[in-house]
């Protein structure tokens, strides 16, 4: 019961810190993201490192605030046509990875290089797509397009626990996440198109958006979501770790709770730079 | 004699087939690059193998491939300002690959992971920068420009190599590359300043350079050099390799030729979109 009450307690402020956070975007979500990109760096440093894995970790935590502050639009978008303000992070980061093996190289400098490199590109570089769908294509449209991955992955969830519940037969990835079925991830995908065709319809996202592109968005966002999922799952499993570690009271980890939105707001902003606001 | 001769033979007909490529840059250059990554690649992945570590063959030749297209500058820079054509293609590389490993993980599916991304930065993202720099600002001045880096490694070696050779003493990074002395870079770095800033105070770089500019630029461009080819000893010797293959008759392979410029031409392009046309 205590574990329950805690759970639904984190839950609640964890919803109502997130609403405020994205709300005063300009101000708050850097900040957010910088700290959520430490936590969950973090946990996944302890994850390597707790399967012998050497992993370069204060480096890795300046190499990722660095890959998120070059998300903040106030920079514009790079320096020149064909290169953002992200890709010239992650060459220097990159390059300063590569320094720092070269001047010590220890044991295994090639597997501490490539657990590093991974790491920012799966915790950092993603988040850095929340910050940049924030503002896209201005901050105030940018607020509802960054809530439609968080409600649509909510609604896979929800429509995954039931659908699964009560019809779950086929395994989905065995190996990966046995508890996860074929009927489950079906369901996810169906309530999430209802609730983001519903959402996408009646608001002021109809005037952008087709019915078309309403219906292909929620599959796309419904499946990053389940995929994002599976993905950490794998990572969990080849760490041999359980949780991602235990930064939520009640929750686990932060990587668990972050693992779908992780991909679910990438393909958000993807969709829209790419298919909706449509090709350079 | 027999190799010195194929050593010669394979390098004047190299210098003359790069000229070439790189003039005829909109029609030559991108299956040139198509061919080298995918040939780089076959390497990086042979020594892999060799050391049991599995990495996604095909699905790497093919992002990879993905990655060269997507710096084509016909696309424009990308689809919208705050991303470009190149982290799109990564995006979804990097979904495609984890897809791979959820339906079918194996024993070590977060190894292969791992090294299948960081190969891809390695090599193809790396090797975008050459088609990048090639159209900076222009076909015209492109093509100046990417020679830069070329003379600038070519001195850098050579410097390199007398310097090291008459007052070679201190060690530069006895663990990773043992030959390397402290004055042989020294002397590299020099005589790579000396060429680079005449080269760019005689042409017409001049009127878009100032001998600051030069300077700061013949530094960078050295030090990358020397960089790539440390690091690409240092993945060599952390995979129990001697040479990267056998893909150039009579040099080894194509990665220990390709190693400095890997990194001196996305340094010239960053230092060209960064400093010179500046910041956004």
């Amino acid at each position: 019961m205590e574990s329950l009450r805690t759970r639904v307690l984190t839950s609640v402020v964890g919803f109502l810190v997130v609403l405020l956070v994205l709300w005063f975007g300009r101000v708050l979500l850097l900040p957010a993201l910088l700290l959520l990109s430490t936590v969950a760096l973090r946990e996944y440093v302890g994850m390597c490192e707790r399967q012998d894995l050497d992993v370069r970790r204060k480096s890795l935590y300046v190499g990722g605030a660095a890959l998120i502050v070059a998300a903040y639009p106030a920079f514009g978008g790079g320096p020149w046509d064909g290169i953002s303000w992200r890709e010239v992070a992650l060459a220097f980061v990159l390059g300063y990875f590569l320094i720092l093996e070269v001047i010590s190289p220890g044991e295994r400098p090639l597997e501490r290089l490539v657990y590093s490199v991974f790491g920012l590109l799966y915790i950092p570089w993603l988040l850095g797509f929340f910050l940049l769908l924030r503002f896209l294509p201005d901050a105030e449209s940018g607020f509802a397009f960054l809530l439609l991955p968080l409600i649509a992955t909510f609604a896979t969830d929800v429509g995954g626990f039931f659908f699964g519940q009560f019809f779950g037969r086929r395994k989905l990835a065995p190996e990966v996440s046995p508890g996860k079925t074929v009927e489950g991830a079906v369901g996810g995908l169906l309530l999430s198109f209802v609730v983001v065709f519903a959402l996408t319809r009646l608001t002021f996202v109809s005037e952008v958006w087709s019915a078309y592109d309403a219906l292909l968005f929620a599959v796309l966002v419904s499946s990053a979501s389940q995929l994002g999922d599976l993905a950490e799952s794998l990572i969990k499993r080849s760490l041999k770790a359980k949780d991602s570690g235990s930064s939520l009271p009640g929750h686990g980890g932060l990587l668990d709770r972050l693992d779908s939105l992780l991909f679910a707001v990438p393909i958000t902003y993807l969709f829209l730079t790419v298919v909706v606001y449509g090709g350079g």
